[in-house]
């Protein structure tokens, strides 16, 4: 069975299958920010979306993070640091490219076990 | 049990195990063509490719596009959106990069339930 | 149940959950070298990985490749091809992202069944 949470007709935002939650990229709602600020903004929808899926942090098997400028890689990992759980964090890797917006400066995409 | 199709030697086309298809990233056949005709070229690969794993669109669990110009973001979409099984979306993610040549416009990778 | 190693307080190198092993982007220990000895170190790191997870080559799910400039393309390939197993081979994509340092030319992830 696959379950499917925020169909916005183009994507879901979370789907459900075969044990595992896998999001769509996160962006900031705020994408006026800087890059720390941005990335705090993903990580608290991204705990919203794992808590929909019955699922949380600790859970995450593996995130995929963009950065607009890769420079900005301490920046990002400053949100990250603070947020990740230090016992259990998952697989990651991080990479440039732009993404669909100038102002937008990070993206991240998890997919986690359910 | 892993099963796979397509095989080149360097990758499969599609391989499933543990209850889901992975696809390597497709490219259009014919790279002389805009975005839009590009996208519509690989979703249909992509179908073909889901069908030979026992498996259909309305299936994916997570699909990630890059385009070589993020700027044809809504180009893209105009193929996918006329493609997506809008009651069953993919979780999705969409950046920008250069790919394995310059007239290739658009790369897309999907991982289906099956 | 979902079993880490490697866990530098901020990622996991290897995270193994519902029957996937998850390895986090592998870059060269020495990137002073070009972009096929870069891709060797790498490879070499991998199957280190994964027969930690209790896997190796045959068993990779999907890998994902990143260069630094993608006309590089056919260099990692040199070390790709002499490195995966012709019968078992993943599904695969490459394209071209700036990396954590000038100096590293190619990045790896992969998902192997475990």
């Amino acid at each position: 069975m696959i379950i499917r949470q925020g169909n916005t007709g183009r994507l879901s935002r979370v789907l459900v299958a075969n044990g595992f939650a896998f999001l769509s990229g996160v962006t900031a709602r705020d994408t006026t920010r800087g890059v720390r600020e941005q990335t705090e903004d993903i990580l608290a929808q991204v705990d919203s979306y794992l808590k929909a899926a019955g699922a949380d942090k600790s859970r995450i098997a593996v995130a995929n993070i963009w950065l607009r400028d890769i420079d900005t890689f301490d920046e990002m990992n400053n949100a990250w640091d603070a947020w990740v759980d230090k016992e259990c964090p998952p697989a990651r890797a991080t990479v440039e490219s732009h993404l669909a917006g100038e102002d937008i400066l990070v993206e991240i995409q998890v997919q986690a076990a359910v």
